[in-house]
């Protein structure tokens, strides 16, 4: 429930940000970047729902991260299929419409969307990349969002990045946003967690701007997010619609320091599962003592997605059985003896603390493997099972 | 919440059991079977907790199932490593203390309960089975265990079915048994479910006897078995205890009819999705089109066990996006294109029926799975995050 109120950035635990570091306004952005944000109509709550991210330095580079899914939503096909993902000036997004399951006619919306956003900002159609999130299954009421593209590009203002932030949102209680200053460069980013009450995908969106010289994006993006937006769940679930771009202009040319886009995107990912549907605390299991990587892996997911485990962390019980018992079944068909309380120990999972630790040693081998959590509340029931179609 | 008073036992939609079946009255076990049930102390609650289940034909035969959960109880090992599992006489069973996570001390407790039903009951240790579920990681209370087992023996009954069934119950809300005369022989069985306000592993139980002649006794309690517990799912969690073992005395000199085992696997494993912890509704997911046996398997277990529909199926809306979302994550990495309303559909999903079914048709080949599901409800919350330790 805390967020941006509550004191600087990097709030977590489980984070050690590079010392040296300034933050500034919210509002701010990376310098040669703009941004905006307006509302079009989509949401029936009236709030900003399309907005614009870009870079006036034409030689940005870029990387960019889409959802796995098998059954993605048009945009991300219109980024994987005519984006230049390494060069990408901007970003358009709605929040009001997921644009999925939505046939040829949504692809079709996808690419009007990027060629509107390029034609108004002067840039080939392949350097704009679309993201979406909101309901699916529904047209998308392109007159809406072709206006509310328009206005959002004359908008577009240095100091828009909490516009943009906001514009970004669909049930999020908080947005999820950061301006740094450190070693000579700025980075911004804004993000958007899987609050869903529409009868829809949760989406993960997150989009990161920096005037650093980041020498090879695609890596450290992929690093970054690997060690952040790979390792949480709130509910096991995968989007059609999850998107994290990463631009750099190189304008500062400084680079970053080391371990600054990790600790923003870690920064970032636990504040989406704190803010996770329903989500009262964010827990981190950390599994060692595995055979290999992969079982570590294995094993984490488990015990992060077990709804006995995530109930315990909502009723604040540490109990160990349901971490067995979890860590037991991700190794089904073999015999790790017993895992009792001596493999197994809490951390403030009893406490008043938002944010509580599992450890679990497999007494197997020398792999580890953490992932972050949120718990399964009341909430959570309510928002999935009150809300119908 | 309905159970047997709700008519006769096979209440399912989904099941069609052999024609000219009688219904026994449900204290009744199959001809040369002696069951019962008593409090020896273990249960608070102060309900019956040790159960037995005896043969006094020397030349049945059985066959075991066991969980293969890698962290296994201490009864599950005794059973592994001490049993004859083709030759089973009888079953001990104790409902208050799952003796798992108890170390060697637990192991040498599950021996001795085995070697004292073995002694009551004037046969072979190794023909005795040995079942447990209740609280993890306590010591079993062995002065009560081994009183109980001595009373148990001496009130064993021909009629004892009902008091058997009851005394393997944990936090069921209702008991799971039937009785059943059909082409000249008996099949009598019972089950328990993972109700589990306690903290622990939830444990599914099932027992079944027979005076007819089954010539391939592992082979068809697999097959059974793989049609009906193995395709069910309360919570995605997989027990430390989970134990079936099927009797069959053949002095009926006659074979069981055709799908009669099937059809009562299947009606009992339904009955614990239905007593599953605070579930109000069961859902049968059918997954067609997968290009693999594999894939639709994985699809269907996907789709079970998705929060997003489990709750949906409580909350009664047909929200085909959080079907395809699920669908999607487990194809995770192809592309499927887009899983809209034309390929999911629903039966009563929307209506009050207790039973609702999914259909979805991947459209990439020709093979097909199901699995049955109970929903998520506010009450499954309150039973696991509202007890502590």
């Amino acid at each position: 429930m805390s967020g941006g109120a509550n004191g600087g950035f990097f709030r977590s635990r489980w984070i050690e940000p590079p010392t040296g570091i300034e933050e500034l306004e919210p509002t701010t952005l990376a310098p040669g970047f703009r941004g905006a944000g307006v509302a079009c109509g989509l949401k029936p709550s009236g709030g900003t729902d399309v907005g614009i991210l870009a870079c006036d330095v034409a030689t940005v580079r870029s990387a960019l991260l889409l959802t796995r899914n098998a059954a993605a939503a048009a945009p991300i096909r219109v980024c994987r299929e005519r984006c230049d993902q390494g060069a990408l000036r901007a970003v358009v997004v709605n929040s009001g419409n997921a644009n999925a399951a939505t046939g040829e006619q949504g692809y079709a919306d996808a690419i009007a969307m990027q060629e509107r956003a390029a034609s108004a900002l002067g840039c080939e159609p392949e350097r704009v990349a679309v993201a979406e999130t909101g309901t699916i299954g529904v047209p998308l009421d392109m007159s809406l969002v072709i206006g509310g593209i328009d206005e959002t590009a004359a908008a577009l203002r240095p100091d828009g990045g909490a516009d943009f932030a906001a514009a970004i949102m669909t049930t999020d209680r908080w947005p999820k946003r950061c301006a740094i200053r450190a070693g000579g460069v700025t980075i911004s980013a804004q993000a958007k967690g899987a609050g869903m009450i529409e009868p829809g995908f949760a989406t993960m969106l997150c989009f990161v701007q920096t005037d650093a010289v980041v020498p090879d994006l695609a890596a450290a993006l992929r690093r970054a997010v690997n060690a952040s937006f790979e390792r949480i769940t709130v509910d096991g679930q995968m989007s059609t619609n999850d998107t994290v771009m990463l631009q750099a202009s190189g304008a500062a040319e400084a680079e970053l320091p080391e371990g600054l886009l990790d600790a923003v995107l870690l920064q970032l990912a636990l504040e989406i599962v704190a803010d996770g549907e329903g989500a009262t605390r964010t827990g981190r299991v950390e599994v060692s003592g595995a055979a290999e990587a992969a079982e570590a892996e294995r094993v984490a997911r488990e015990i992060a997605n077990s709804p006995l485990v995530k109930t315990a962390l909502f009723g604040r019980d540490p109990n160990w059985g349901r971490i067995a018992q979890a860590a037991g079944k991700a190794l089904a068909g073999e015999d790790v003896g017993e895992l009792g309380p001596e493999r197994i120990s809490f951390e403030e999972l009893g406490g008043e603390a938002r944010e509580a630790e599992i450890a679990i040693d497999l007494g197997r081998g020398e792999e580890r493997a953490h992932v972050y959590f949120s718990d399964l509340t009341h909430e959570y029931v309510t928002l999935n099972a009150e809300y119908t179609t």
